[in-house]
């Protein structure tokens, strides 16, 4: 605090530089966590909880939370991920728009899937749907996601949405990006640790004994909460923008230099 | 896309003045919806679950919502938008590294508590302690919160941390600022929805048949959530931090002027 400004500020960028991470292997590093993640959600289900059908049993029950990581957690990851490529960064921006909506398309279909698996095994057995906490929280994030998706469309995809109404809602789009993002992982880990409860009841496989179940659970719990948070995390970090739009940060420029 | 890129460049400006919130009723808001979220959690262990006392019982356990919400969410998020007040911006600023400091402090106190609490009714009732994945995501958040307290005043309230270490972490406790905040929401959320479990078990008040004890609780997940992506993304919006310091804007600017 008491150095003079310029060393410190040499000195800020130097240790700010040692703190800088390559965007690309970061992202292979999140895929792969990503691919971890839903291999283990599908590992508990098949090993653990019997197996998918589609008969309306408990294994129907199960390809909810499969779908539910593959698609509103990873892909969605992915999806919101993909104006962080310095690629895409110059040239036409339409691909990348179609690859964007597209991604997010394909989560929204494995999330609706993923609530017809809840609802049907509900339904029949007997069960009353949307009265847990996981599940008002859970359906929430999904519509916020539906209106995401459409606003999206609407306002970035279809060619006459007018600049206006572009830059009005471009940073209420990314702003919800990764709202939605944390709600789905907050919703993912309530909903494992409501399973466990459930699924874990008999005398020797309770869930507070910890059985390997709960560990292994409780573990694929924590890492879709290490990649919300890196997604999060690689969406807000100011050098992965990119830095040649309306940001506000271009704008300052602009104004510094008078213009 | 194709209109000229000098109206657009206004309009932009134009709509995105239309999306500023002052920061001061913001402030105002959240301070409100945070004592709504302590109340109400309150009002739930005292209307529906019995009440307060220090005697080992569920009564015992009911300190834990309680002491979790009011220190890690709301007194938490108190103290990580101190330095989003414009009038510390300018003048002396350890009274509001104090501040905040000690702020963070209360909340950690009340979050110990809220441990104690839960530890001290497991041990009484024989339950094991730390075996669902709330309780692991729980305590990593509050070990997180523990590092994150005693690294910030090491780096910035001691005066003989050097200038390069206080640039180097800074962007770290930022980051994990916002990160232990969203971890705790989640914390919260997955522990309301599993007490909900295990409190509603009888025939006539089951928690699938939606008492209005159910209907209580789930608001206060969903609002408790509201305030963390709000605080959250208060800290993420970049009109509202500090324009002085040695961020990535600032340091855009001087280079953009070749300084």
């Amino acid at each position: 605090e008491s150095a003079p400004r310029s060393p410190s500020r040499r000195c800020h960028r130097r240790s700010t530089a040692m703190l800088d991470v390559p965007f690309l292997p970061f992202c292979a590093f999140l895929g792969t966590l990503g691919l971890l993640c839903v291999a283990m959600v599908g590992t508990w289900c098949q090993h653990w909880r019997g197996g998918f059908s589609l008969d309306g049993s408990s294994r129907t029950f199960n390809w909810h939370p499969v779908l539910m990581v593959a698609g509103l957690v990873v892909l969605y990851g992915a999806a919101a991920l993909v104006y962080r490529i310095p690629s895409t960064w110059s040239g036409p921006k339409l691909p990348w728009k179609v690859l964007h909506g597209s991604l997010a398309l394909g989560a929204f279909v494995l999330t609706v899937l993923g609530l017809a698996a809840v609802f049907r095994f509900h339904n029949s057995q007997g069960t009353p749907n949307m009265y847990s906490l996981h599940s008002w929280m859970g359906l929430a994030t999904v519509l916020l996601f539906s209106c995401q998706w459409a606003a999206g469309f609407g306002a970035f995809l279809l060619p006459w949405a007018p600049a206006w109404l572009r830059a009005l809602y471009k940073p209420i789009h990314v702003f919800f990006g990764s709202t939605i993002l944390m709600l789905s992982v907050a919703s993912c880990v309530s909903g494992i640790n409501e399973k466990l409860f459930f699924s874990l009841k008999n005398k020797t496989m309770e869930y507070k004994l910890l059985p390997a179940e709960a560990v292994f659970a409780n573990t694929l719990g924590l890492l879709i909460l290490i990649f919300g948070v890196l997604v999060v995390a690689a969406l807000a970090r100011p050098s992965w923008k990119r830095p040649d739009s309306d940001s506000p940060d271009s704008r300052q420029v602009r104004d510094a230099l008078g213009g």
